[in-house]
């Protein structure tokens, strides 16, 4: 599929070579153009597990400023039946941003600007390479929060949310990005601009093409400005974390918790994990006896965030947990959380990670831990398992090392093999971070016979095929 | 448009007749049919203001039960050119289940199963014709909510409820109806039926034709079965109304209360509406001076709701509030609330009621207030203002004779005036109630450049224009 619209080894040879110079002298409105092959290189993958996903030469890269910039490259690549990669800051985790040979690449990170923040009705308009936190930022100055908090905050762009529709720690209680989404500016595949959506909090005016183009990972168009919700900025949180000998035992937990209460915050991490996070920076958390940590937050307002994290406490006890540890104190919760933030950079010291990112439903976490122990001991590499357990969104991380083939092989097939355990649990190959090409494998498994319902949109909005194509769908 | 597929005045006639005949002779599969034709006039309506929206005559009404029936329907009405309108309970206020002259009108009614409700994984999947209320009394059985309440939550069906995708009072906080929408199974225009979305709480696979069918009015398909997001029970919320002397005063204490927290409900009524409420059934709160009246709620647990109830009083006090009360008593807080409950009985009291249903962006509230009393006293008609004041969507109610044809159009005018008053002031023309046919006219002015795409969606997925034509887009 990538290769539909590539033909050959890139802007080098033969007729891939004059397509790419006819592009090139195309690109004159598209904003800074850059062929240095070093800096294409660099811009040709994302954060993907490294050899788990075809990355192809780029005939080109953009870094547009401007909407109309946007278009001239879009207009310009299907001009010259050039596909085109779009892409954010490339922190994303399944491939979605991987370059095709003799692509476009269309880089949105010089797009930062802050168009308008409006305090008086909650919302903000963002140019898509604006970095997540950079808006939070702007929001603070307001007592505002933009609620989505992706791991990779403080360095993916807001484009890149919408277009994998990123979650984080807060979605269990603030949503994940499209529930923040009010509107779009998209440039399609024939270079027209157009809006869609509304500022206001509500709306059913038309089909919900916003909600269409998130998630849609550069497939339909390209984002070139969102209309984004504030919320208040919630009460300080209350923070617990509570230990269990047993996934099961912390499945019981999350369960009871989920079912009586809306934590702010609810998460997981195995012992494998916790073994990683200790062995980088050492907290004493290293009982031979923990399984499975649980952590959670709630903001309720005043002294009720403490009585509710004190609430989930004893569901945690009467669920077997063997020691609860409830705070709220803001240094002692940050102290609290740090084990779970560190989850992700401890098991990438460990070699080259796989970072897989299925979700069940709640009542199958236990299964899921479960079987992906099975699978841990089966492959004979680590994998830590860490996630958002209140939104059944689990991130089993695969440890191999990349230079041999082997492992890579065995990485691939404990990956395989997980996603395929989530889907017959009730569950789906990606809560939040895409399906980019790394999960394209599994997507008839989950969509069935909803797939070629997914390609009819698809070939209404992009009859080409030029955008992103081989992703996503 | 609504007679694309129509061909003169309805079953009776030549033509149109034989084809009613061909269509009913293919119905055997589709469970009940209904060809009397007095049956037939009260399935060809929604609540849409009387005299507002064109009413077709149906060729003929089935009444499936399961999905195979409702598939046999659909491909009986394909294979004859029979345009097909769908509806659930015919509560929409838009005119989105209005009969089109010699269509198949397919009700889901009697598709009332409550499937599963899976307490463990929050979640539950109904057929379409279940009543909102009553998936909500089963879930209340494990301590869970439905969070969605239109208006309508005790007669509206869930298929319903999904078409327009309906809000209510609890979604400024807990979401409309896509917000509590895991997953779908549809019935296309060709008769196929596939399954869309998920059960767990997150997922991006694929594009999200979840929210593309959500809201699309029946245009894309008929909705045969929904899998839906249950919460835990929030606490027993805490209740303050406030009345205000100007517009301005009300919208400034909205404004405040929105920015600093999550109200479980965030009301507003006009002297107009409390005036109508007063004649229905007095309560003492016909002081001259009050020109709105703002209600809301906390639901934070324990002692938190009464003080965040407490400290929205003060929001309120400072914009000029005249008078506060909050109480956190069940009985006190159901009688306070009871006012803005009756507001929409009230003013259909007063003659035939036209029920708009714009949203602003908050800051906008003053000004829209302010327009539609200037409409008002333009038009000469009664137009009472309540709604959901922390979304910005309110429902000016212009009240009519329906049998005076000036009076009528009167009304339409008014109507108009008032749509496109919120669409200068950056709103949109439906906030929960849909287009319809009711709001076809001002969608144009609303969706602009993107109106071509919305219909390439249609077209990609109904190419004979077979569901529902002339409504929603």
């Amino acid at each position: 599929m990538a290769r539909d619209l590539s033909d050959g080894r890139g802007a080098a040879t033969g007729e891939s070579g004059g397509r790419a110079a006819r592009l090139l002298a195309d690109l004159e409105r598209a904003g800074e153009v850059v062929t240095d092959p070093d800096v294409l290189a660099s811009y040709s993958h994302d954060q993907a597990g490294p050899g788990m996903v075809a990355v192809g030469r780029p005939a080109a890269l953009v870094r547009p400023r401007r909407t109309a910039e946007v278009q001239a490259a879009v207009r310009a690549a299907a001009r010259h039946g050039v596909p085109i990669v779009p892409r954010g800051a490339g922190s994303g985790l399944s491939g979605g941003a991987a370059a095709i040979d003799g692509c476009l690449v269309i880089c949105t990170e010089r797009m930062t600007d802050l168009v308008e923040l409006d305090p008086a009705s909650l919302c903000a308009r963002v140019q898509p390479g604006l970095i997540n936190a950079q808006l939070g930022e702007a929001a603070a100055g307001h007592g505002l929060r933009y609620a989505p908090d992706p791991a990779s905050f403080e360095f993916s762009t807001l484009g890149g949310n919408v277009a994998t529709n990123a979650g984080g720690l807060c979605c269990v209680k603030y949503g994940v990005t499209r529930d923040s989404l009010l509107g779009l500016e998209v440039v399609l595949a024939d270079g027209s601009a157009v809006r869609v959506g509304r500022r206001t909090r509500k709306g059913v005016a038309g089909y919900d093409l916003t909600a269409l183009f998130c998630g849609s990972e550069g497939t339909l168009g390209i984002v070139t400005e969102a209309t984004l919700r504030l919320m208040p900025e919630p009460p300080a949180p209350a923070t617990l974390a509570a230990s269990f000998e047993s996934v099961g035992a912390a499945g019981a937990a999350i369960a009871r918790i989920s079912a009586a209460m809306a934590p702010a915050v609810l998460e997981l991490m195995d012992r494998t994990t916790l073994a990683a996070v200790e062995r980088m920076a050492p907290q004493g958390l290293d009982d031979e006896g923990i399984a499975t940590l649980v952590f959670a937050c709630s903001d309720a307002p005043g002294a009720a965030a403490l009585a509710e994290v004190e609430r989930m406490a004893g569901f945690c006890e009467a669920a077997g947990a063997t020691l609860t540890v409830t705070t709220d104190e803001a240094a002692e919760g940050r102290m609290l959380m740090n084990a779970r933030r560190q989850a992700h950079p401890a098991l990438e010291r460990l070699g080259a990670t796989l970072l897989d990112d299925v979700s069940v439903p709640l009542g199958a976490i236990p299964a899921l831990l479960e079987g992906v122990e099975a699978i841990g001991a089966r492959s004979g590499l680590t994998i830590g398992t860490f996630g958002h357990a209140g939104d059944g969104n689990m991130h089993p991380t695969i440890v191999y090392d990349a230079a041999d083939p082997g492992e890579v092989e065995r990485a691939r097939a404990a990956f395989a093999a997980i996603v395929e355990l989530a889907l017959e649990l009730g569950g789906t190959v990606s809560g939040e971070h895409g399906v980019g090409s790394l999960k394209l494998p599994f997507l008839d498994d989950e969509l069935g016979a909803a797939r070629p319902l997914q390609r009819a949109i698809k070939r209404a909005l992009d009859p080409a095929g030029v955008m992103n194509p081989g992703k996503a769908i």
